[in-house]
């Protein structure tokens, strides 16, 4: 079955605190979008890749894959207004087969996880990543009240989340609305079961000047191919 | 009003990989719980510190303090079997005013953040630091199924709890029950409500070797008192 992945790389980078957009800032060396992309090619070096970017910032990365010698093969789409019509135009690129949908600025997922979501989504048409929350949780209640919830019964999404391409298709027809966070929302509101797969705490999202130290340490600390 | 502080170490650190409990794993430089104490003394140089460590964790310490010549007076209560019984120990040896719990392994509380949560204790009689989620947040349903859930409603929980010493107290005269994830649950048995304040995302607690190269980052990054 062929494999595709839309890596969404939309966000203008606001939250940096720097004029350069945060999928380009380079980790151990590497922009975290390379690392992104290198991801997928090492999990399969036939995945058809489609990069969304938005239009202002589609020079730049061209640029930046010639003075950094990039070679992986990946096809670029527009971004759109939100995160909801940039899957959408990257999936228009896409045929048949199973798609991931990959945030940009999630470099760290490793191969082993990559290969489980992609297995699962043969056999289940929605898989998605989570992990457990070691914080303990709170729920507000009204304005000002709140109550403590059972953490054990509550998962933190990741991503690749991975989809049977032709239902992902038919999900993304849907008119848009406020509540797709994710795709697994926009697939959920078609009725459709998500199955869960083990995700990983250092498949982190690169989105704070933090984020970016706590990624060089995870290159320096938690995988070879880093 | 006098600030007390109970700072709970009873973890034994087996995630860790270390034969070194977590608590005493240096970063930077400094052992964890050394961070997290002169945290609570830069805050207030009358606060009442009450350190709970079992007992056979107790003289390692005291020659950790002796070698590195850590002055900071502080009290040393038993760890007990669980947290609740830790910090009861703990608050065996609180008089009165406000007494804060703070896990040991959370070495990076700011001053300011510490002063909040004391600050609004002087109100109302339980406060505790939290933050939003960044990730999506699903709720398991029976074994399987899963449902988003709405992000923008879930708090996630940190330490220092800070609390009227006094109901505190009478708090902890209940029978131990599981529930008891955190010193706010115990409050809210007692039918109290619990105030929320700003939290901070380097307010992060030391549990893996991950969290270690974290903290360094943390050290590195954030703050000129570290």
């Amino acid at each position: 079955m062929k494999n595709n992945v839309i890596i969404v790389a939309g966000g203008k980078g606001l939250r940096m605190g720097s004029d350069l957009p945060k999928q380009f800032i380079p980790i151990g060396g590497k922009a975290v979008l390379m690392r992104t992309i290198e991801a997928f090619y090492h999990f399969d070096k036939d995945i058809n890749i489609i990069l969304v970017l938005p239009a202002s910032h589609q020079e730049y990365w061209k640029e930046l894959c010639e003075s950094h010698q990039f070679g992986i093969p990946h096809t670029i789409a527009n971004g759109g207004e939100t995160r909801f019509h940039s899957v959408k135009n990257g999936l228009a690129l896409v045929e048949e087969g199973l798609v991931g949908v990959q945030d940009g600025v999630r470099p760290f997922a490793s191969i082993e996880m990559i290969q489980r979501c992609y297995d699962a989504a043969k056999k289940y048409p929605a898989v998605i990543p989570v992990i457990d929350s070691t914080d303990s949780l709170r729920e507000m209640i009204g304005g000002e009240k709140s109550k403590i919830i059972d953490r054990s019964k509550i998962r933190l999404v990741q991503t690749p989340q991975v989809f049977h391409a032709a239902t992902l298709k038919k999900a993304y027809l849907a008119d848009y609305n406020e509540t797709f966070t994710d795709d697994a929302s926009v697939m959920e509101a078609m009725g459709i079961d998500i199955h869960l797969v083990k995700g990983e705490v250092t498949n982190i999202k690169i989105t704070t000047p933090l984020d970016l130290k706590i990624g060089e340490a995870i290159c320096l600390t938690c995988c070879t191919r880093y």
